[in-house]
């Protein structure tokens, strides 16, 4: 594709523009360094999938990174092998027994609920630590398997710096109050309707 | 939190119901491996985070990875870094020239384009590859920096077993029609509208 040397002069003037309010907009911004409460939630895919995405952009530039796992566990995922390659920069725990209808024990699931929990406070706690992903608190929260009071409180009263990311679908309210930055995964078009099996290398 | 024998035994049941219908559903899936194209589109944040960490995934599980990034390249990004971790497994190509109101230059954004996406076109016909990451090819779309029809017939027509991400706001309905798995990332909540800057191992 080509252009004329007026079509390039226009596009160039309405560039100069866009650029002048885009700096302006930064500039404007008072807060340079804050830790984030990041909420990736709604029946969309990759709510987990950017929790990691983001684990390995801390890890990129140096950062360490904590990751509980609330429901996982049962099975192995294929980005705990990935994050092997960062060694003792991340610290992985899956604390889940797996979907509640694959344990169907609910005194189990809520036993796991809160050695998760437990172990997810001890990284906020962790001042090595640049993120914590909290993988699917919410699907814990949802089933009332925790305190949400006391969740949403020791999230908010985090350590500054600290940036923390929760995922999984239907998002309590008071959560969402409490993030800095909320995400919302519609799913627009899924494969699985189409009668496609969950994929090695994509779902798992 | 603890229960009762009742509400336990009451919760078995709901479970052992739901998993039923749950295994039913996996049963009824037909199709077993397929290679998907995916879209990451939304004016929410983790649609680039989301593709990085899928192809996290895919490495976790030893398989191979070809990015292309058609907006980004003027700087250095966080989760370049974190793949270097896994070597030769990651063929990487920054081929942008930075958002469009920086380079301020169409000729030159026009270039950089058909540059990406020669390179996006090898790595579709890169027998190695289990994963081709195309990130923000829908700007390059929207801008009309290529050609839709050509994009869209070659993604329909990548070789089997190979998954394509594809990230950008504003997908073109056109791919959306062609994809298998659609994501429309939201934003709830941002905390650039609170004041507060992109982070360093969060934005960048």
């Amino acid at each position: 594709m080509s252009i004329t040397d007026e079509e390039a002069e226009r596009h160039r003037e309405k560039m100069r523009k866009r650029k002048a309010v885009q700096d302006a907009e930064v500039a404007s911004k008072p807060i340079v360094q804050k830790g984030l409460l990041i909420v990736n939630t709604g029946p969309g895919k990759g709510k987990s999938t950017a929790a990691f995405g983001l684990a390995l952009r801390m890890l990129g530039t140096g950062g360490r990174v904590g990751v509980v796992q609330f429901v996982k566990g049962a099975w192995h995922a294929g980005e705990q092998d990935g994050f092997a390659a960062f060694g003792e920069r991340v610290q992985w725990h899956s604390m889940g027994e797996g979907f509640t209808w694959e344990t169907q024990d609910r005194a189990r699931d809520l036993a796991a609920a809160a050695r998760a929990w437990e172990q997810a406070k001890r990284m906020l706690e962790d001042p090595s630590l640049d993120l914590v992903v909290l993988d699917e608190l919410n699907i814990a929260l949802r089933y009332e398997m925790l305190d949400l009071a006391e969740v949403v409180a020791t999230l908010a009263g985090r350590r500054e710096g600290l940036h923390v990311v929760v995922t999984g679908r239907n998002a309590k309210p008071e959560l969402i109050e409490a993030a800095d930055c909320v995400t919302e995964m519609g799913a627009t078009k899924h494969h699985f309707s189409a009668g496609v099996r969950a994929q090695k290398g994509v779902e798992f």
